[in-house]
């Protein structure tokens, strides 16, 4: 088993979160995730910063993942130092002290039936 | 907070805007993005260039953007030096001169009920 | 025909098997994928490790590859030693002693309609 | 303008042509394409080579990609030296004489509404 896999810094280039949705919460609500994965054996720091088209970058958020464990980060529960604006285009830089891996993943349930999107961030 | 993360190049080989939508405009209407941020602290001047199966190349299409400021361009709305052809299979590559991220995503509401994908663009 | 093309280690960061499903078994069955390609000349010994928000990981999970062949592992076979629990987020790291190549695809019939997602692994 | 973007060689771990389809064909039939870019001013022959889980590999298809021209291969239209068969796990590697970039998208459609999926293939 590896002992930490990754990259201490990533992007994803790509956020909405939908304004609204269909079905059962919270697993049917619109919402974007940030899956991260620490493989190492220390605990993980993790700033999040987020970039929008028509003001300054918010941040950082500030989240713990803990040695050996993922944390799927949803973007929706983000509210320090401030909520994520819904029906709104963003991106995000995701800074680790120790390496990580970051996959980007969006829930659109704003019509009856769910639409999916994922991919591997941008390890930059 | 990096001061400049990405690449000066980047591809997306799969491109393809379908012709018709279901749904609230304009939300809801078909269309390609390419979400580009650019996190340094100095405006991207971006050159997209459009390949397609059975013509030239068409291009470039001019965009600025701004430092610190991410951009989900529409493809849909370019129309200099020419629109986008709806229906028609094409690819681009994406030029700045200075260094952004860059993840394609089209919404297909073709049928009443929308489908996504996504993909970190190539960085070339 | 490449001899051996890949890499011995990837991660999929984003995991989550729904707990239910629509429409015919087991094409239909809400499911992920681990598709491993194997274009080497010597059978793959894989291992694959799961980690969780809230236990320690679980694994190795052994499956053998064999020489110039696919396989799409389901997660949802996996049971040795321990089934994936449904409804539960999770990661992986898939270990090969030979290179080969990972995507990781999900298909979800939570709805009456399917989505699906799908990226190319994250090679560590 | 760049004037050869990309990599000779790339993998498509995940190959699925679902075996029936709702909706207008060809548009709507449920296929499998490779969307290769060939931004170089020469020609790219291009070598695929499919994988299987109970058979050995089956090609090379040759595919020729004009320069500065994009070829979006629908996998369902392969059928020298043998069509490609549905409902059965497969994976590929797409050999080219010249740089090109390769990204891999599917349009399911056993159901009435579409699902997509899309990654760029990775650069071996």
């Amino acid at each position: 088993m590896p002992t930490a896999v990754g990259r201490t810094c990533w992007v994803i280039a790509e956020g909405y979160i939908p304004g609204n949705s269909h079905g059962t919460e919270p697993q049917m609500t619109s919402h974007e995730t940030a899956c991260i994965l620490n493989a190492s054996p220390t605990d993980a720091h993790i700033r999040i910063t987020l970039y929008f088209s028509d003001r300054d970058p918010v941040g950082p958020y500030r989240i713990t993942v803990p040695a050996l464990r993922t944390h799927h980060v949803r973007f929706n529960d983000l509210d320090d130092p401030a909520p994520v604006p819904r029906d709104t285009d963003y991106a995000s830089i995701i800074d680790s002290d120790v390496p990580v891996v970051v996959q980007h993943t969006r829930l659109d349930s704003r019509q009856s039936e769910l639409a999916l999107l994922s991919t591997v961030a941008f390890p930059a």
